[in-house]
């Protein structure tokens, strides 16, 4: 149910809050997304047009965020690629049912519904950070490996 | 999030259960559920095939349900025609993620879970009986207006 579109909106939005304010291009964007140049070229434009993404052209420019990772919720990426349909009136046209949803559609909504809120509670900013998990985007250490010793790495 | 297919689907078995077991023409089921008879056609086979929709051909055949609407899901349903893909496995590939998804598609696979489960839970009698709501694909009376005095109707 959710799209290719979304899965690459939201990982290229994942990418830009891991980088910081730091420009990335559209060819780094798409080699650290593992998405194909071309598709994520037009995702990158629905996120602009949604004012997600700021796109800066010429030498040393290249795509930020226009928000902090804590101001941007799962739901704004994907309502700007591919906007999740609740169902507000009779699909069929029914006059007699209108606004007044049957249990079929009643029941279609009330999923939405709930998939509309989980996204609207998760920022960007806690996908990144959430702790003792793998780190979205990137490779990680191994949990069930042991550490090697007096090679600590840096945290990710 | 739900598409046209999944929608006309369930229309279509919404229709087949409220017809208890009369073989209904996919005319029949295209006018009571308005969907285009060509996109029905497809739906209806892959109902077919999916074990849901048994197919008679002939002078009196049409389409009935195979199983009795408190054995169908709404569940089965969707999945007849565009299964929920849950994510089992890090979409990017990462070797090091493999099955531990990282936070970004945990949460993606959680809101699928909680509509899989949603839809696993509903079955096609539920939404044909649910008390004092309107009927799925059947104009009805409107609430708002007074019962007409000594007209009470026959149980829908």
């Amino acid at each position: 149910m959710l799209s290719q579109t979304v899965e690459y909106a939201l990982r290229a939005m994942v990418h830009l809050a891991a980088s910081s304010r730091e420009a990335r291009t559209t060819d780094q964007i798409a080699e650290a997304t593992h998405v194909p140049k071309a598709y994520l070229s037009k995702v990158l434009q629905s996120l602009v047009r949604a004012g997600l993404v700021h796109s800066q052209r010429g030498v040393g420019g290249g795509m930020t965020l226009v928000h902090t990772p804590d101001q941007v919720t799962i739901l704004q990426v994907v309502n700007a690629v591919e906007p999740i349909q609740r169902i507000h009136t009779c699909p069929l046209g029914l006059s007699t049912h209108g606004k007044n949803l049957c249990p079929l559609h009643r029941r279609l909504d009330d999923a939405m519904a709930e998939v509309e809120s989980a996204f609207a509670n998760t920022r960007l900013s806690e996908v990144l950070a959430a702790p003792g998990a793998s780190i979205p985007l990137c490779e990680s250490a191994i949990d069930e490996s042991p550490s090697p010793v007096g090679q600590a790495g840096e945290p990710g």
